[in-house]
């Protein structure tokens, strides 16, 4: 199998870069893919994984993480402060703990027994940012209630011209055709301390059956926990689909999922799946335009924009 | 339609009678399943839920529910102390955030803003069995490495004889054919700090499609999870299984999936779903023998031992 990687957003091409080198030196999908999304959690300009990421409303910075690989083996942290690299935290849950996943100080105190160092981990930039939003600079403080809450205008998310996108999720397959999937964020910027997305939530954030294939997603966490997204991109894939029309599929879930239960009324938001099958075929989809993912293949690491659902007059394609 | 509602364990029956109360009274299936787990939450007889459960291996007891309805709206709690009842703070999640999942302090804070109190939730039982714990009396300290974790004989979850089992899940369908299904739990005793189970993972500890059906889970949180084993049981119910036939696909996923992720060495555990679909159908199938699920149904509440897939033996029926 000639291996290969894909990734969420543009924080995806330097990611890719690092997996795919040591997917092409024999490294397996498991160290490929944490190796590789922590390349967007060292990068402080990376402004919602990992060091610097933007903070929640109380100004904690609060992380997620989780991996997964063909042997149904995973690692996952939820809410974690104060370590640089939660992926590494979950990759060795998924080795050495008969556990699947910890939280909060639970995470923290299992990383630091484990020999990870706490560390400082705002950066100039995500303090400014956070005291810029403190003043009202991108809109009210995030409000509990659905009539009020804007996700987009509050966190900046999907409208910030830097490309600074959400999380990280990645998706490789090895010489062995073993497939392993990580992802790893900072969350909503200004979120409610404590709030979980989809990343850790094994089934939502990422997914991968070792005699199906693997998918990951990005975008609001909330919409994608509640089609269990890339628990569903490997179900379509072993019912016979495609990579890119599980992850289509995927994509229609979330839409109707999302419309029930906002009673129609809230269109204003991104999800994206990436996804990769053992036969080595990939795919990637989401429910708004805009959504970009690395794909490192055949020596060439692109940046490609995905095929999305409900276009910019909020007109719902094929539903 | 006959509202009815099954849950896990013989802490169901309990809990089943006051689901069956709000039903009978035309309250929907949303009511039923927070209003009924609360009945285990509350009991200090019930080792693992709630007020009274067996803690974790610092003493301290922490918390995970969830709770999901027929609008694919979710509320979910993780790692959350002190706080009496964290099914009724998962609701509060789904009824008054556009988030579906907080965790520890934030899922705290969160509780104590909406008026909940905060409490002392070990009882008699719970601190007298956690000091005989740390004397050595249920076995060593949890492990972390797999070779050395024997998950039953460190919590006494699945062998003692006083009828304490785990966690509470119920799906409930009303009168409207409604279907909502929650879940809460104090997790496996003597766990690490920050361990979290199937319970608050959407997919794994309970998933509801309002227009296929509701299924939920109980046993060891971890092997649920690898095989996102709630949503299975839907999307196969979706796929034409009844809902008995669905939950024992499912267990056999979890059995396939421990199998590779343990290297076949580790069959010494339990999990159980429970199902209901839209046409008023039911289900229940466990791992191996010994689970039990409460079903209040046609005016009667009974104990009922499910159908499983390993037998004493460790034999695998029609894997």
């Amino acid at each position: 199998m000639e291996p290969f990687v894909i990734s969420t957003w543009k924080h995806g091409v330097a990611a890719n870069e690092k997996a795919n080198e040591l997917l092409q030196s024999g490294h397996n999908s498991l160290d490929a893919v944490e190796q590789g999304v922590r390349v967007a959690e060292d990068d402080p300009a990376v402004l919602s994984v990992g060091y610097g990421g933007l903070p929640d409303a109380e100004g904690r910075l609060t992380l997620d993480a989780a991996i997964m690989d063909w042997q149904a083996r995973i690692g996952a942290v939820i809410c974690v402060e104060h370590i640089k690299n939660p992926i590494s935290v979950a990759r060795l849950i998924l080795e050495k703990t008969e556990h699947v996943c910890l939280a909060g100080e639970g995470a923290y105190n299992f990383a630091i027994t484990n020999g990870f160092q706490p560390d400082i981990l705002h950066s100039e930039a995500s303090i400014r940012k956070y005291t810029e939003w403190k003043q009202g600079r991108y809109g009210r403080s995030q409000e509990f209630h659905t009539d009020e809450y804007k996700v987009k205008k509050a966190s900046g998310l999907g409208i910030n011209d830097d490309g600074n996108h959400d999380t990280i999720a990645m998706v490789a397959i090895d010489r062995d055709g073993h497939i392993s999937a990580s992802c790893t964020t900072s969350g909503t910027a200004w979120k409610l301390h404590g709030r979980v997305g989809d990343s850790p939530m094994i089934g939502a954030g990422l997914y991968v059956d070792g005699t199906v294939g693997g998918a990951a997603s990005t975008g609001r966490g909330e919409e994608c926990v509640r089609a269990c997204g890339s628990f569903l991109v490997v179900e379509m894939m072993r019912n016979g689909m495609s990579p890119q029309e599980a992850c289509e599929y995927a994509v229609k879930r979330v839409i109707r999922l999302n419309l029930l239960s906002h009673h129609n009324r809230d269109h204003d938001y991104q999800v994206g799946f990436i996804a990769v099958n053992i036969k080595g075929e990939y795919g990637a989809a989401s429910v708004r335009q805009g959504f970009e993912y690395a794909l490192y293949k055949d020596g060439k690491n692109t940046l490609n924009k995905s095929k999305y659902i409900i276009d910019e007059h909020f007109h719902i394609k094929d539903l």
